[in-house]
């Protein structure tokens, strides 16, 4: 298993080219450090992208549908029909993230891995379908080791066609009914907490829904607990999207290309990458926190800030896309604004 | 002093275009209230552009600049050569502002109210000068009467040229050495705080300096304590860019223009707007929570949720202009997502 592909050490980022990125910083015509966050921004993107002139130009959205066998426990305020139905949303652009794509200029790419109301061939959907949907983790395992192999490599394939496209960012979306639960649980065996720790309302769970969907986790935790390392963890629990975006982001890793991570599900895929290859995390970026109460926990782990909150639950990459102005304006400032000598403005 | 301008009560925004919009978004493809603050901005845009299908294409800045007599007190860690320096930072274009508005395809309106380095007649700057610096409030009334008048004047007219502009949005940003110092003592005042809660690092004071900056601030509360009124206070205290944003708030809002507040500065501005003329509170949104240390308790007074916290700390209209992406999002998405019914998605 060490020889898996994913196993493959990411790159560190260039540090010459940081400490030049800090550098100009401090000689831009602000008070040094007063542009907080986006410093940071510009002098991470440049110690990826290589070159102390970043910028965010091109960025690929790839969002992955797949459905949960787990869905049959009731733990979503939708019916399971809707991933499907979505699926076809997306594609015709009256989805949050297909508004937000058009408005930023970004490449969607959705990837229909699975659906139990299969949509069938459908105009700018990339039909990679396993199976209808995972097996119920309550009672087995989600995936077989075929089936989480064939997610992941599905996930390594649209990072490896935006790398294609040249694209300056990579984002990963998701979109499947009872994937929340499915996140929390596989949240709680990596990090060892227990549901109640971890378990939120989802797309909107009243408190009955709530306490149905922490039994669900806590009998699937109960259910695997033999599952020692990431990978297992992630194939008995996790789901055909949440696979492909740990592939994803492992594999835009691998490739020298930033990601920027959505919300609560996808922080899930991210920290079960880093698991499985700790040396991708210097090329994640997180955008937002999200209201899902499970997050902030999981961002803790992998030590991240994200950039926005704005008390947003939907996935579908949406989060993600709402930071990437952030990202664009603070290369540009990076780039753009004057040093103190070019400006004859006078130091502190 | 109840017929001056500023007195003038504003429009209620529509509710019942508050009310369709609400409705809509009760609609749109989406879990209900999973777009978090940007459901709340699509429908606070819509009920003041009374219209359901809002959008926040032109965006007007104006940045005030003016130079502070109380900079005298060694109360900046920049020397007051700066202001007029910067004047011509933002005219050229190299300025974090100017890099903004830039990338928004904002128009930006440089407003020259008096430095004591007169950078002369520039290109691009509408001059304005009322006098090379305010007075040193520890020693007089910052402003004479007719001083305040000119100053909320001048803000005024930039917003109605914002509005003769067609724009959607009116932005007032500053640029000042010693402006945190006035700013604060203001607030102080306004609010009855003492200088201990509310002094700052301003563009980078040390401990000394802000020691110093806390001094300055007592004795100008002291020497002004027999100022009640707030637009007293303003003139004792104020400078005359925060005169002229106090004026150009209550103007935009008393001809409906939606305003975007940047960060400690305008807030303080901002709340000196609302003590003259509370009507004008409903036509305000603010940007970001700023890494000044005063911020956060004007922001409360003023019942503000801002959008953004990153750390950011340089006025110049910068948080705000960083916001202006999530506004135009917010707006996109509520009038092109689609409706449950329209993508035949079921609802929940």
């Amino acid at each position: 298993m060490n020889e898996a592909w994913w196993c493959r050490p990411c790159d560190a980022p260039d540090i010459d080219v940081e400490r030049i990125a800090l550098a100009r910083q401090g000689m831009l015509t602000k008070p040094p450090g007063s542009l907080g966050a986006l410093e940071d921004l510009a002098v991470w993107c440049a110690a990826r992208q290589g070159t102390d002139r970043p910028g965010i130009e091109r960025v690929w959205i790839s969002v992955f549908a797949a459905d949960h066998g787990v869905a049959a426990e009731g733990v979503s305020a939708f019916p399971q029909a809707v991933t499907g139905e979505m699926v076809r949303n997306f594609a015709t652009g009256g989805a949050a993230i297909a508004v937000l794509a058009r408005q930023l200029g970004a490449r969607l790419d959705v990837v229909n891995l699975g659906t139990v109301n299969d949509p069938g061939e459908v105009p700018g959907v990339h039909r990679a379908t396993i199976a209808p949907a995972t097996a119920n983790f309550c009672d087995a395992a989600a995936m077989t080791p075929v089936q989480l192999r064939t997610a992941m490599q599905a996930g390594a394939d649209r990072a490896a066609l935006a790398l294609d496209h040249d694209a300056d960012l990579f984002i990963g979306g998701e979109m499947g009914i009872g994937n929340t639960t499915s996140a929390t649980a596989l949240a709680c065996a990596l990090l060892d907490e227990s549901p109640d720790a971890l378990v939120g309302a989802g797309t909107g769970l009243d408190s009955a829904g709530m306490a149905r969907k922490r039994d669900v986790v806590q009998r699937a935790l109960d259910r695997h607990a033999d599952a020692r390392d990431p990978l297992e963890r992630l194939r008995r629990l996790g789901g055909f999207e949440i696979a492909a975006l740990t592939g994803a982001y492992i594999a835009a890793a691998q490739s020298r290309m930033p990601v920027l991570v959505d919300g609560f599900i996808t922080t899930v895929a991210a920290l079960a990458a880093v698991r499985l290859n700790a040396s991708a995390r210097e090329w994640l970026c997180f955008a937002h926190r999200s209201n899902e109460r499970g997050h902030a926990r999981v961002l803790d782990a992998l030590q991240a800030q994200p950039l926005l909150d704005l008390r947003m639950r939907l996935g579908e990459a949406s989060g993600a896309a709402v930071a990437v102005p952030l990202l664009r304006l603070a290369c540009a400032l990076h780039r753009e604004m004057a040093t103190f000598e070019q400006a004859g403005v006078t130091r502190a």
